[in-house]
């Protein structure tokens, strides 16, 4: 693809040689001249003098005044290195057609565009959009609604009702709408809460390898549009996760809690259950959150791990800090005057957790 | 169904009109006059007066005086409603049979009223109960035995010789029997120790989706009757869980552990193994667990999230506690007469952990 | 098997009858006459008088001088216990062989020693070495290669390209190969980065069930030789794992980062991407790690789960440090000649984190 063209599809502006062709990309070290790369952290700077790259992808305040190479000048680099790769490797779109091993009813009507591969089985009521592609081996239960150009991977499985959108990616492994995991104690046994809500996926949801996320109880669990959710997270039942979050690995999100839009989830973070989230929060890895967040901004809890030795010093230190604050109002209390009162003050500080 | 019956069958006293009838169930702030709803917390005691259910289930305390719907009152709400869902949602018992794609050993014999989906494979010598129902693609390993009434979902694994019990629920693509993580190093490599022992689940356990739980290596592992575990969970081998315990989503439990009856974990929990967990213990969402718990009771580890600049201010000062505990101490020391064995003392209250 | 013959293949040194026989193995204190058992810590020491064990395996300090049973001796009982196991255990080879269920191209070369269960897909050009078994409901993507004896259990997935070595053994549901997560923020929405790297497993790899290792985005994710993944285990793209390091389970690994030869994750430790550990590091379960290790050591975070009211207390200390570090300093302020030079120092010490 010629640069010229390449700089217009993804909206760059060129400076070099338009007639110049690219083929594919690669990192900035490792790009030959019929290869396109990218430059988004000034950091990687030094490594661009020495790149061979046919073309490279960075901001106009990036670029050193002596470059002589093809420069494809954007304000977002990342963006638009995402739009030329979707560009130089298309997905092929797969023959169309359902595999003679699929099992399916008779009564279905599914578009001549859908592509469904081996083994995939297929509840009654299902109905598919136009260029869904089933991989092989997945379950899609009894009245199932998938969008158009929704892809999903081998061994999926949908329990049944679940609604997934327009141009979803669905990774292998996932389950989606699975119960919830409720129960009643009763006489020191649990009863199952009937699980009636369903699972609803918007448009332009990604879900990675081995997630599950449950249906709703009596509610839906809803997840909106633009969602991305990384490999192994798991989402309980109720659960709203509003357009455009981001959520990475391993993540948890308890029952009926609600996350707004633009949110950033680090991965292995726990949030509880019944809280709620607003729009444009970012949580840090591995972080807790017990309790809702009404402002938008960065939390975070947990500590980095250290020598042992030191983690043991520093934890035997923690567990005697009512010992420390003991002492130094023993010590304040010999050299002041202080009252009863403001040492009550002091100490009811102290239960805000 | 009408009041009068639905109040008998969940044992509940009615006041109202029992010849009203509900058909389903709904939240308190959407339920309409064909549907009933539950109350279990005070909290939610001002959605009562509005409310359009046709009845609903609360603890006669929780009555508002002048209450003038229809009230099915019981001790335990959430538990009636368990029972109510369960009997207005009734499981459709699917038609018996074996699909025709389903791969099983001739000599296995199953009885008519077991159900067995599409792409199945059933191993030799598996035994199946009554009324046993198999999702597609599920693979039954080689001696598996499967009790009455139970019901596995979609592309769940059993490995060779996995015991399930009566009226279990496995859900999609969880992994029974697989071998637990056990190598010995020698000489910089690690040598499989082989799985020899079984992975045996009591009567009504539920086992959430994508859930891993290992074989033993020698000895077998053991679920109790009861027991629910969540999504995404990981059991290790030779775990041994009593009954009627709970574990929530993503929660890991460590070879060898023991842990009693009637426990709750919650989310992302991580137990260490090797360790035994007695009776009625109640652990906390994300804490780690790492020496013996021998009284039942709540435990906690780990800090909630808070905004980063708070956070990174807190992890400092943690950071330097020693030297405050240091500082601590000089004063102290230039303040009065404190004896080195005192000092000492106080030394050796932090090598608890 | 003759105590002779074992003592020889495992390599250690018989003392008793070496014409007794043992056909399997048990622990220490339920073996009978016929079973062989292991001691490798000195704290089960008592239990080796009572043993009724055919044989015993164990290391020459830890024999007593009145032991009168036999006795295998070896420097590293684990690993002869192992090698034992595995004699006296032998995986059956099953019977080579594709099922007639099974879907591949027809111009697949597959060796005749291979076994492919029911209802298993293979892509194009695909290539699989001698004695590869493939387990039923496997999914093996275009162009992937698998080495000769390696073992695929039911229901895994190999997206297309990936590469797995000799002898390697996956789990149930493992998926290998899945896109990483990778997307570029746009105008208030995510693009989807193609990823366009490989997976690629070294030789004698173990791989828990459920496990996720996704594909490089630009260069490849590689992981070492003689690695062992337990089960829910995550790995990011571009992750680069040195040869025989050990993963436990629900751990998680960000993109880009590496990590050393002879290292060994505990379960749920969360590494941050793109850093670097070296070499014979030793994470202890539930850590976080966000900075790069360059020296082998055990590094630890955390603490462990203790009871709720004293945590609750410790929490609000933990909460007031900055008070307590106010504090201090106005007591050492009043009490001696500190300098505001001094002061700034100890401030500055506090944003190591």
């Amino acid at each position: 693809m010629k640069l010229e063209t390449l700089a217009n599809a993804i909206g760059a502006e060129l400076q070099g040689d338009g007639q110049h062709a690219v083929s594919g990309v690669a990192p900035l070290e490792r790009a030959g001249p019929r290869e396109l790369a990218f430059l988004s952290n000034r950091k990687y700077l030094s490594l661009l003098a020495e790149s061979q790259a046919g073309a490279v992808i960075l901001s106009r305040e990036d670029l050193p005044e002596d470059f002589r190479g093809n420069a494809l000048l954007t304000r977002n680099p990342y963006a638009a290195y995402a739009r030329a790769a979707q560009l130089l490797y298309p997905q092929h779109a797969p023959a169309p057609g359902i595999h003679h091993t699929v099992i399916l009813d008779r009564d279905l009507q599914i578009p001549v565009s859908v592509r469904v591969d081996a083994h995939a089985v297929i509840g009654r009521d299902v109905i598919l959009g136009e260029r869904v592609w089933i991989g092989s081996g997945v379950s899609i239960g009894e009245g199932c609604r998938i969008g158009e150009d929704t892809r999903i991977h081998p061994n999926v499985v949908l329990y049944p009702g679940t609604r997934v959108g327009a141009r979803c990616i669905i990774h292998a492994g996932a389950v989606l709408g699975a119960d919830g995991f409720g129960f009643a104690p009763d006489a020191g046994r649990y009863l199952k809460i009937p699980q009636l809500g369903k699972l609803v996926l918007g448009d332009d949801v990604e879900v990675g390898a081995n997630t599950t996320i449950d249906r709703g109880a009596l509610d839906d669990t809803v997840i909106g549009d633009g969602v991305k959710i990384d490999n192994l997270v798991q989402i309980g039942h109720n659960v709203r996760i509003g357009a455009h979050t981001v959520i990475a690995g391993q993540t948890g999100i308890a029952g009926s809690t609600r996350i707004g839009q633009h949110c950033v989830l680090g991965g292995q973070v726990g949030v509880a259950g019944h809280i709620e989230i607003t729009d444009g929060v970012i949580i840090s890895g591995k972080s807790q959150v017990t309790r809702g967040i009404r402002q938008s901004g960065i939390y975070s809890s947990g500590d980095a791990a250290r020598p042992n030795a030191e983690w043991r010093r520093q934890v035997a230190r923690l567990h005697r800090l009512d010992d420390l604050f003991r002492r130094l109002e023993a010590l304040e209390a010999g050299l002041g005057p202080k009252t009863a009162d403001e040492a009550d003050k002091l100490e009811n500080k102290g239960t805000e957790n």
